[in-house]
């Protein structure tokens, strides 16, 4: 065993059994800790913006993309977005013991099913800093342990923001290898982690590009909680309010265009593609879109280019959009299930019936009726936050926050009963 | 790709095309198959004893054990007890389409998560005919499509099995791709189904033996819900009351010693032990159950022998049971974080704290006071049946019924929102 794989060990070790010390700690201690964690970010500011600023320097150096940097960049505001999202965890309710269900079934026991935490999590991530904080947020609300694993791009920035977070929970009495954080940036340490330590770790989350998750899933020996790519639908239905249309496709393509819940292909109805699609069109335009379109979509949108097969599994992440004219909801449903990655999709339409149908149909994580699929996101569904968007099928589908880092036990009470 | 990839590989694509045609159909389809699911049983019953008497005759002829021969023999009663199974799946609610919640988070969204089934399941099991019957009704309850793989030895009777629950589904004018057996023995066919035939298995659940189940969980590349073993104790507390402890150990350990719900090891506080133990060792020796204990258990009960370290990670699976004498709740607590196996764990006290401790911190799947860990059973625990029992921590854990069998998508409602 190499010394990183004994370190990496160790680390699970640690993380079990921090976990198994705070698993049966009351909830308040866990939310005061996550105060302590946001005042302590909040102390730190300047220690974490000065070690943002070596990090900043160093992927200047190395020819890091404009893009790229601004991932990478903290600023006071984004320092004090930390502490305020660590803030809104600790007031959302605790997850840890809620009882989902209570029954009685005909053998005559007292059945509970109650939440708990899942265990020890890793989560592997690229250059956002902030997920440091968020993952650790919503770690600590729902009682799990943490192993953290950053990109080398913002090590420096994720070791002064973990200080950070430890001093909080030190302060709160709870053992700071709740959080750990890897301070190597040998690549060997993610090898490790995907071993699962021996059996330590319960989850793994990878938050970052699709190479990324897709070394994860395949190469992992541990459960994996990952999201792939979004490749959101927009049907704009027969019965879509024009102006809606217009409203909500200007903003699920080009509110923000690096998000998964970014719309990629749009679908537009034939029989109102005529009146519908020019103005939907010329909105996208002026903002600064291209948009490449099926063939009736060009003889409509003159400035769009032809849209080929890949379009239509292309997760652009760019001010670039698919477009293609449907015959009816069947055809948009038959589009969405043969090219859509199941995480979100949505339906614009004034008929109760058709959003009905949609929803029913659409089997993704998450259908909307009028509405912006760029709302994906923990966040907006009031969750706080999230470690991620999950668009596997099993254990959470959708944004996951703290309720769905939990998983449950059954509790069984009775006065003695034996099983005939 | 070999001839029995290909078959496999076709078995998915039909199993995916059925499960699509199934998904949106009305609940009332599915209870109506279940029914005739079961008529088609009780109808095929000579058909079906015919078919296990051959399985039965080349069993015999190679030896099999007598053990194993009970497992595989099928009676009218057990036929008759498999279409009782398949009406009584039939009339437990359909779990598809539950609102589990429904809310308005600040950023103004009607978000509901709606209950969905998962999509393709593949079940290995090995020699018991009776799952052939009792994961379709799971999977037809909860709107999954299976794929079903036996072992060889059984494969004769669960050709005639889901020959009756094919009818059955026909009747009731549902696609019979919805339910497919693998009809040759070859070995290939496993390895096919692990490789999650090219994306259409969505969920792997294998039902046998420890080498099956690992074999599984270490090949898979599909999420595999799995049960590893059933290290069940149960712990007697000082304040246990004598004829509670008796009749509840007595039927823990030896009400069927074959089954994962069994008791694996006692645990007795050392403050009662000299009194209660007596007792409970007696009714135990009575029935036939021998006594590995420690060296405190050892000088009560002179007919117990020597356990060493391998006993208290043994699932015996057999009328043998080991005894250790402990200090108090901790050291139980202690014994169980250590050996269990995060199956099944039972205290048996009139003491409410002491019970409430337990229950909290034992970390298991189901955690009991007072009852025999043989009530581990989703029959007993109102499912109506179970495909399995989970020991993972992920999606599900214990009794694995038609309600565990789904997933969940959010719905989201607005009238043209956008995202700021």
């Amino acid at each position: 065993m190499t010394s990183i794989e004994q370190a990496m060990q160790s680390m699970g070790v640690r993380a079990r059994a921090a976990f198994n010390a705070v698993r049966t700690t009351p909830a308040a201690a866990r939310t005061a800790a996550l105060y302590a964690m946001a005042d302590a970010v909040e102390r730190g500011a300047d220690a974490i913006l000065a070690a943002n600023a070596q990090d900043l320097a160093r992927a200047g150096r190395e020819g890091m993309t404009e893009a790229m940097l601004d991932r990478l960049a903290l600023t006071p505001a984004r320092v004090a977005d930390m502490a305020a999202s660590l803030r809104e965890i600790a007031g959302q309710p605790d997850p840890v013991g809620v009882e989902d269900e209570r029954w009685t079934p005909p053998s005559g026991l007292d059945i509970a099913r109650v939440r708990v935490p899942i265990g020890v999590l890793a989560v592997i991530y690229e250059s956002r800093p902030n997920v440091t904080a968020d993952a650790a947020a919503l770690c600590v609300r729902s009682g799990n342990a943490l192993i953290l694993r950053t990109g080398s791009a913002a090590l420096v920035s994720a070791v002064a923001i973990h200080a950070a977070l430890a001093e909080g929970l030190s302060e709160a009495g709870l053992p700071g290898d709740l959080v750990q954080l890897v301070s190597t940036p040998d690549r060997a340490a993610v090898g490790a982690i995907l071993t699962g330590l021996d059996g330590t770790i319960d989850l793994i989350v990878p938050r970052g590009g699709r190479s990324l998750v897709q070394r994860v899933q395949s190469e992992a020996r541990a459960p994996v909680l990952g999201h792939l790519e979004g490749l959101c639908h927009t049907y704009l239905h027969v019965a879509a309010d024009p102006e809606k249309a217009r409203r909500i496709v200007l903003n699920a393509k080009m509110r923000r265009v690096t998000v998964c819940g970014a719309t990629e292909t749009l679908l537009v109805d034939a029989s109102v593609a005529d009146t519908l699609l020019p103005a939907v069109a010329a909105d996208l335009l002026a903002a600064g879109c291209l948009l490449r379109g099926d063939a009736r979509t060009c003889a409509i949108v003159p400035a769009a280019t032809p849209a080929v097969e890949a379009d239509w599994t292309t997760e652009y992440l760019a001010p670039t959009l698919a477009v293609r004219v449907v015959d009816g909801m069947a055809e948009a449903l038959d589009h969405i299930a043969r090219y859509g990655s199941g995480h979100t999709d949505a339906i614009v339409t004034e008929d109760p019936a058709a959003a009905a149908e949609f929803l029913d149909r659409v089997d993704s994580a998450i259908v909307m009726h009028n509405a912006s699929t760029q709302f994906a996101d923990g966040g907006q569904f009031g969750f706080g936050g999230e470690i991620g968007i999950a668009t596997g099928r099993l254990h959470a589908r959708g944004p996951v926050g703290a309720a769905q880092l939990t998983t449950y036990k059954y509790l069984v009470r009775a006065q003695g009963a034996v099983r005939p």
